[in-house]
């Protein structure tokens, strides 16, 4: 074995059948019933240069919001806009970077005030618990797809901030985001800010097209130079765009055995590698599956 | 206010006298002997066309890797081969890609087999604990700067992964290692490879030349056409380069009464725009700042 391999995430898989199965053999044993495909009038399109990324808007946590980029993206809010702020182990965010009000795109028929949509009663949601502590929540899981907190007490449940989660920017009030300005999180899980804005979604898929990008010089990674920009062609919703054009991608429903027994083989690595199995997992370390709903698929 | 600037993660200072110093306030504030420069002995740059690289190493915690990565550094090993591997949200690796053992460049005067140094007694070491709880370690804290675990029972400390943590990669077996493949964490910071491999350092100036890389689309992250790897130029020791040309950085020494009073008004974040403070922080969410030692450097 060759050096540079070194630490295989999904090492290949071994023929001794007394050894519990990797993750990835989890995955690729899993049937059909335990994916889901994402459902177009929830799944934004962001189209760049460099290509596709693809978004899950989570309606169950922030309605208002959620409906609001819905009309934004049917009514090309964002097309030939730009992604004007990468902030190293942080976030990228995009919308409309003019700063004089009156000079910033309408919001069309979209609200220009919504309420803020931190939290929401944890009745009604189907909350998978992680089974580790987290000095953030009292609790902490996945509902719908989506790593979240809860706090049993009080009642309520709210999104985390994770790698690819999209929130919905905003000024001093808590009530000031419209949806309009979007950031997703491309640095170390900062969930500080959980709880204190409104979280709207997480890309599923093609989040590499927002990591890589060249961070900003400026205060918070805002870019100096409008040139270092980078354009979005479109945000549409799938459902709006031609069948023949829609990417088709499966997500692994975190309510299925397959997701706890692929999150328990994270928690404890068996493979040859690893000498010390944490016997742990933070919420933000856990993989959430996605596939090509078929083969032919160019998604 | 403008919605651009959504959440600043160092708002402007308040006037008001009453309010609690912000982490940017306590950090202006900051006697200059809370402050230490790199010792050029352990400081490794690396010269990419990008710019340079500026890395700390550890040979409290890996005396003969980091013993091993001088002696390469010395006689130029990694000069001209390239950063071969970048997997999204986890490592950028780097060193000879070269798969056929004897094709791959010469270790030189460096040692061709080392120790395993995952851990090491945690009498003798400095270690400012961090009062949050952690599902990774027993404890977690700072010594000299690095983010560390500690087990009290057992008497041992580990240098913990976090973004931009420099490892040695290895093979399958825990004493495969020779420090001269390495790799740096660009994502979510991977925890469950503490006491799993020996970590020599971390990057403390320049990391977003290595987090911008494109993604290798092989698998780990490898790139799969040899014009994708990124050239390094040349890793050097600072003390090896001449005065003129060093980085003159300082860090803040994690032992001091400023690192404990900006790490916790991270904690709990007391300006405006927060409006639940989270009464915790994560090992790997601790800024460790970092800055020119006087204002005509380059560095």
């Amino acid at each position: 074995m060759f050096a540079a391999t070194a630490f295989a995430q999904e090492p290949a898989a071994a023929d001794a059948p007394a050894k519990p199965l990797s993750a990835q053999e989890i995955l690729d044993a899993s049937p059909d019933a335990h994916w889901r495909p994402l459902d177009p009038a929830n799944t934004l399109y962001m189209e760049l240069d460099s290509g596709r990324v693809v978004i899950e808007l989570a309606p169950q946590f922030a309605p208002a919001h959620v409906g609001n980029i819905r009309t934004l993206a049917k009514e090309g809010f964002w097309d030939g806009l730009s992604i004007y702020r990468s902030q190293d182990n942080f976030v990228v965010q995009f919308g409309d970077p003019t700063e004089d009000e009156d000079e910033r795109r309408s919001l069309g028929s979209a609200k220009a005030h919504l309420p803020a949509e931190f939290e929401r009663p944890a009745a009604g949601l189907d909350f998978t618990v992680l089974p580790d502590a987290d000095g953030w929540a009292p609790q902490v899981g996945f509902v719908d797809g989506f790593p979240a907190g809860r706090d049993p007490d009080a009642g309520i449940a709210w999104m985390a901030h994770c790698y690819g989660t999209l929130g919905a920017g905003r000024d001093m009030a808590a009530d000031s985001s419209t949806g309009a300005e979007l950031y997703v999180v491309t640095g170390q899980s900062p969930r500080q800010l959980d709880r204190n804005i409104t979280v709207v979604g997480r890309v599923v898929d093609g989040i590499e097209r927002l990591s890589v990008l060249s961070r900003g010089t400026g205060p918070l990674g805002f870019y100096e130079d409008p040139a270092q920009r980078t354009p979005i062609k479109a945000i549409r919703l799938a459902s709006e765009v031609p069948e023949a054009e829609r990417s088709h991608l499966e997500v692994l429903r975190t309510d299925s055995a397959t997701f706890a027994a692929a999150t328990e083989a994270r928690r404890n690595r068996r493979d040859d590698w690893y000498k010390l199995p944490a016997g742990h997992i933070d919420l933000c370390n856990v993989p959430l599956p996605v596939r090509e709903a078929d083969t032919g698929d160019a998604g």
